[in-house]
């Protein structure tokens, strides 16, 4: 993985967008939280179960996504209860599940001896799903098929 | 995004691989360092200085890094220079790049209203490459297409 970048020491990655990614998902109780959204939690208290990570902590996360606009938080009340949130993926959040997903197929193959324990399928024809690497030719690309190179600038 | 993992409350995460990889890159130095190794970083002053964390924040974590295996180090030597070490990615290490990738273009479409300082082409064919989600029968996936489906037990 070579390329423009070269001399590195010439580019600073001072508009990384990863290190951007990582300002807004910072903690591994952030990314458990997320994860359990994508599997259909939506209340308080299963996040915090779930995701076993303490209440206080649960809060201050789900806060923070919130105010990242990756969740929003809605009220809702059931007959006879007191009003509660439950909160729910933005097109944002929802967005990051391809790097959930590709940190979840990296345990699976180096992390567990049985291959994981949750397999991802396609809905309508029941194909295991995988994340990959693919040009807009439709190559798909090893990491060493790679090529970095600044973007030009938009104006 | 629902399937055989519901009731989502009747299955607990004990085995999740996310959890699992974020115990290994846990911190965002962890993901600033590997970033810095797949833009081509070997040396240790590199990495502190262009992942922008301190020597020994550096120093920490680019020991558990090859405690994990994800790096390798190695003594090398110049002409009438002490022996110093570099790093280089296992094929571990090399594995988690679609993680990355992932972040960055989330952070690309989500953060930066430039679209990224950083583009990812096709060595061969020169076309920007993508990470995408795609089910075995060619299918590219939305992450409302899929299923979740518990994996049966390998023996």
């Amino acid at each position: 993985m070579t390329g423009a970048l070269d001399p590195r020491g010439a580019w600073a990655a001072d508009r990384c967008t990863i290190a951007k990614a990582l300002d807004v998902v910072s903690t591994r109780s952030a990314f458990l939280i997320l994860r359990e959204a994508f599997y259909g939690t939506t209340r308080f208290d299963d996040f915090a179960a779930r995701a076993r990570i303490s209440e206080p902590v649960a809060a201050a996360r789900l806060r923070e996504l919130v105010q990242e606009g990756l969740l929003e938080r809605e009220d809702y009340r059931e007959p006879r209860q007191r009003t509660r949130q439950r909160y729910r993926l933005t097109a944002k959040g929802a967005d990051l599940f391809p790097a959930l997903a590709a940190l979840m197929q990296w345990g699976d193959r180096w992390l567990d001896n049985r291959g994981g324990p949750v397999e991802l399928r396609h809905r309508d024809c029941g194909e295991p799903v995988a994340v990959e690497l693919r040009c807009a030719a439709g190559h798909v690309i090893g990491t060493n098929e790679l090529d970095l190179a600044r973007r030009p600038r938009r104006r």
